[in-house]
Order: structure tokens, then C-alpha cells, then sequence
């Protein structure tokens, strides 16, 4: 019996397909969801939405793509390049066409042929929300709720790793204090929200993958400054938890690189709680089972 | 006063942004919406699983994303290269990323660096259940209920002409005389329930925007063999009214690319129904005012 942490996941991706939970498309991390799936998904989407409901916040929907100038200012392609989608697509005419299609009949690299849209896709949630809001903020800041699909290219058999996933965030923009604020509330909120799911859930200090040697730096002063905090929960492998919320304080990131000014000027402080859906449906169906049904009746009614 | 067809969409997208129903993104057609608009697409969405109900269908929702190895086994790269959304990443290592850094920082031609990941942007949300559904279909065939962001590089003014929006789907998978009663059906169907809703709707023959000169001849043949219908709405403009619901029979185009067969081994024939959510909340948006308090009773009732 295989139990290398190779093997939890691919067990655990095994079941959930054997279930009809997940649907494999073949590639790894890129999966469709059954109908149950969506269910929970959306079941708990209403229970952030319950206990967000007080801060009145705006309601945003961005489609998974962003647009490129708006990423190029930002320094993902700096920390994250490993991870980005850029979209690319066919601008030619009708000789490039005619050996578009040679390329592809022959095996040839017929993507090599296509040049870059204006969108990438969307890296985080919030990244959509930032260009939008340029300028001052009203005197008490602003608090925004988005759900979005989300891409990084990191393949792996770990059903919790997925290509594309939605997260459900609530950003705050403000002043250094709202933003902190924000953060630490809702670290303490969701940590209570999974723990009322049944699911064993902890908060650590954590750092995001940036991308090589001078990542390694970087991730060390982001872990030194405690900016980025995320609550774990085990999903496919117990002695290896997931993140499946991240709450993290973004210093003035964003509010520089996008002129967000706070009401006399200064520049703006964010702050964003992210709640990975699929993760945490995921965690829900290892802790309570494949058959929501059958869950813990104080789990049902908070997520009726 | 500007009364082009141009002119018409810039202004209908004018007042919609100042609105808060559209969040412009800088790039024509890529928006995110307010949380009014996303809601009467939750809205439409009930009215459509209502409808549906009857059918029993099995519900799958993939992300936004197609292997890239399935999209290849279509014909879509030879017929719609235009409207492609290929995903590409940086692959490679320090070395390359000093150089990638480099580019973008000397405004050079960055994305070239990039290579391509095992993923494409889905072109219509039926795409990703064709693979997973090869081998034999049950007796009485298959109908999948589905919902995906699909992508299509045409940026236009026109509010209604997205790059990325939402298809609700049904997919009929069986015989010839299943996947064209299906069509059928759904076609008269979608009619009723857009009249219902009192959008001046019609059915009209229509034929997907094929490429190049070759394409005329494709639409031409697509036309004459009456596969696809459109049920068409005016939106922007009611001189060019914009599709908002298709129903297309796709003889066996699929099931021949992916080795879908009924029950006694013939290639499946397929059909699918989509409503473009976005374009008929658009619709009802034009119709009826910006304020869904303010609509008709009876759309209100529809939409509960």
C-alpha cells in the first residue's frame, strides 16, 4: 500500500473521481465538479456571505481575466512567473492561416505562431478590483466582496492543487489601520467558521511560492513581517495540511502601484481574506464524508 | 447626436458602467459586473434549472479551461484560430527569468519568452464534456446540464459582445432523432421563456462566424443544412438584434472526434441548447430599466 504523500493524493483524486465529484480533463489540477460538488460550493458561499453580511459590502464580479497592462503594473511577472496564464491568440491573415494549420497537421509548434492578447489570466481574486479604484477612496475607505476564477500554472496530482479555482474574497481598502483591521478579523472569523464546520482547522504565519533564488529572500521578509497568514486544514494528507483561507495585509502594494489614495491623500493600505471554495468543499467531503446527506446535522444547518 | 451602430454601443455601454452594472477593465468586452447585474443572472440561472428540471439532467460545471490536447482532436484551431484563447507560462529558469525581467522592463517583447501550458480557454462550455464522455452512452443516451465561462477574442464596444461571458448549456448526447429533438425543443422553448419574460424575441437560422474565405463557404453549408438556430433579442441596438440563446445539432462532429457512441455502437450525434447569461440579463437590463424592483410583476414573478 502506497502512503509517499504522491500516493494520498492520487488516492484521495481516485475516490472523489470514483464519486463523480470531480471530473478529470485530463490534465493535473484542471478538473470539472459534479453536481454535489457545485452544491456544497455554493452552500458555503452563502455562509461567508451570512457573516459578511454587516459590513455591507460592494458586490463585484470579475470574469478570470485581467487586463495586461493592469498586470504588467504589478510585479507578479517579477515574483510569480511560473505561475501566470498569458493568453495568446491567432492574429494573422490568410497566408499565416494556411501555415497555422500546416503546423498543427504536421506536429509542429503551431502555438509559436500566435501572439499575446490584451488579458492575461486573473493570478488572485482581487487583482481585477485594483485599477477600478484608482484615486481617492471615501472618507471611511471601501469594502468589496468578489468571487473569481483563478489560474496558476502549477501542476499536481494533489485534487487541493488545482489549476483554476474560485476564490471568494473580501478586500478592504483604506487606511493602514482598516486594512490590518480587516485582516486580522477575518482570520479570526474564518478560523471559527471552519472550526463550527467540524473540520480541524489552524492558523500559521505563511509566505507565497515567488519564484527562485531571490524568492527565497523574499518569502523570508514576508514571513518576518507576518503579512500573509493562512488557515490549514488536512485534505488529501493529514501530516501535510492545505491552506484553504488566506488573510493577508498588502502594506501599500497595491494602493502605489494603482494610485489608490486614501480620503486626505495618502497612499491606500489593502487587505484581503481569500476563501478557497474548492478547497474547502474538498476538506468538508474528507472530514464528513462523500455524501453531504449524511453530514453532522450542526454542519447541514450552517450550510442550509 | 450619434445614432451609429458604433455610437449606439458605446452609449449603452456608457450608461451601464455609470450604472455600476459594468466595471470597465480597459479592454473592450472584458468587464466585471455589479452585484445587480450578477444577480439577476443568478436570477435567469433558476428560471433555466426550473425549466430543465423535467429532464433530470446530470449537472457538471468545469472551469474555463480545455486540455489541450482535446481542443486539438476538434477542429476549432482550423475553423475559429481568430477567436483562440491558448494559455501560455514561463518555463523556464534563472537564466531565462534574467532575460524575462530584462524584456519587460525595457518594454521589449516579453510574452515571446512564454511557452505553452497543457491548457486552452474553453471556446463554448460544451467542449470540456465531449472528452469525458467517450465510449458508449446509455440506452436512452445522456443530457448534461452545464455552466463555464467560455472566451473569444473579439473586442467590441458592443456591451453584448463579450470576450468572456457565461453559457448555461444543455447537451444532448444519442441518437439523431434525441440530439434533434433536443435542438427542437429547446429552441421553441427558449422562445417561450424569453416572451415570458417580455423580450421582443425571434428565432432566425444563423451560422457560426467562420475564418477566412474558406469559413464563407462552411457558414454557407451550415446554413443550408439548418443546424444552427439563434433566438435573437435587441440589446444595444434594435436594428441588429444579438443572439442570446442558440440551439445547434451537431450530427456527429463530436462523437466522431471523441469516440462517443450509443448504446449499439453508432458514433453519438449531439445538440446543446446555451443561454448567453450575461447577453440576457443585457436584454432584460434594455427592456425593462436598470432597476429589477422596478420591472413587471410578471418578469419579477419569473425571476423570483
Amino acid at each position: 500500500m502506497c502512503t509517499s504523500l504522491e500516493g494520498q493524493y492520487q488516492t484521495f483524486q481516485d475516490e472523489l473521481a470514483t464519486a463523480g465529484l470531480l471530473i478529470r480533463s485530463g490534465v493535473q489540477g484542471v478538473y470539472g465538479l459534479g453536481g454535489v460538488f457545485e452544491d456544497v460550493v455554493e452552500r458555503f458561499e452563502r455562509y461567508v456571505t451570512d457573516v459578511g453580511r454587516p459590513f455591507g459590502a460592494e458586490v463585484m464580479r470579475f470574469p478570470p481575466l485581467l487586463e495586461r497592462a493592469s498586470y504588467l503594473k504589478t510585479d507578479h511577472l517579477e515574483t510569480f512567473p511560473h505561475l501566470l496564464g498569458s493568453v495568446h491568440t491567432f492574429l494573422g491573415g490568410e497566408w499565416e492561416y494556411a501555415e497555422l494549420v500546416r503546423s498543427k497537421h504536421s506536429g509542429g509548434n503551431w502555438s509559436s505562431q500566435l501572439g499575446p492578447t490584451e488579458v492575461v489570466l486573473t493570478p488572485a481574486a482581487c487583482y481585477p478590483l485594483y485599477p477600478t479604484a484608482a484615486g481617492r477612496l471615501p472618507a471611511d475607505g471601501r469594502i468589496v466582496d468578489l468571487r473569481a476564477f483563478v489560474f496558476r500554472h502549477e501542476p499536481s496530482p494533489d485534487p487541493a492543487r488545482m489549476q483554476i479555482f474560485r476564490q471568494r474574497e473580501y478586500v478592504r481598502l483604506g487606511t493602514p489601520d482598516q486594512a490590518l483591521g480587516h485582516r486580522d478579523f477575518w482570520l479570526q472569523r474564518g478560523l471559527e467558521m471552519l472550526l463550527a464546520l467540524g473540520l480541524d482547522a489552524k492558523a500559521v504565519v505563511a509566505n507565497d511560492p515567488f519564484f527562485g533564488r531571490g524568492g527565497r529572500a523574499m518569502a523570508a521578509s514576508q514571513r518576518d513581517q507576518t503579512l500573509k497568514y493562512e488557515i490549514v486544514v488536512p485534505v488529501a494528507s493529514k501530516e501535510r495540511p492545505t491552506a484553504v483561507i488566506s488573510s493577508n495585509y498588502h502594506l501599500d502594494h497595491f494602493g502605489g502601484a494603482f494610485g489608490i489614495q486614501t480620503a486626505d491623500g495618502k497612499p491606500a493600505h489593502t487587505a484581503c481574506v481569500g476563501f478557497g471554495l474548492e478547497r474547502i468543499a474538498l476538506a468538508l467531503f474528507r472530514r464528513h464524508g462523500f455524501v453531504p446527506d449524511r453530514w453532522p446535522a450542526e454542519v447541514k444547518t450552517l450550510l442550509e
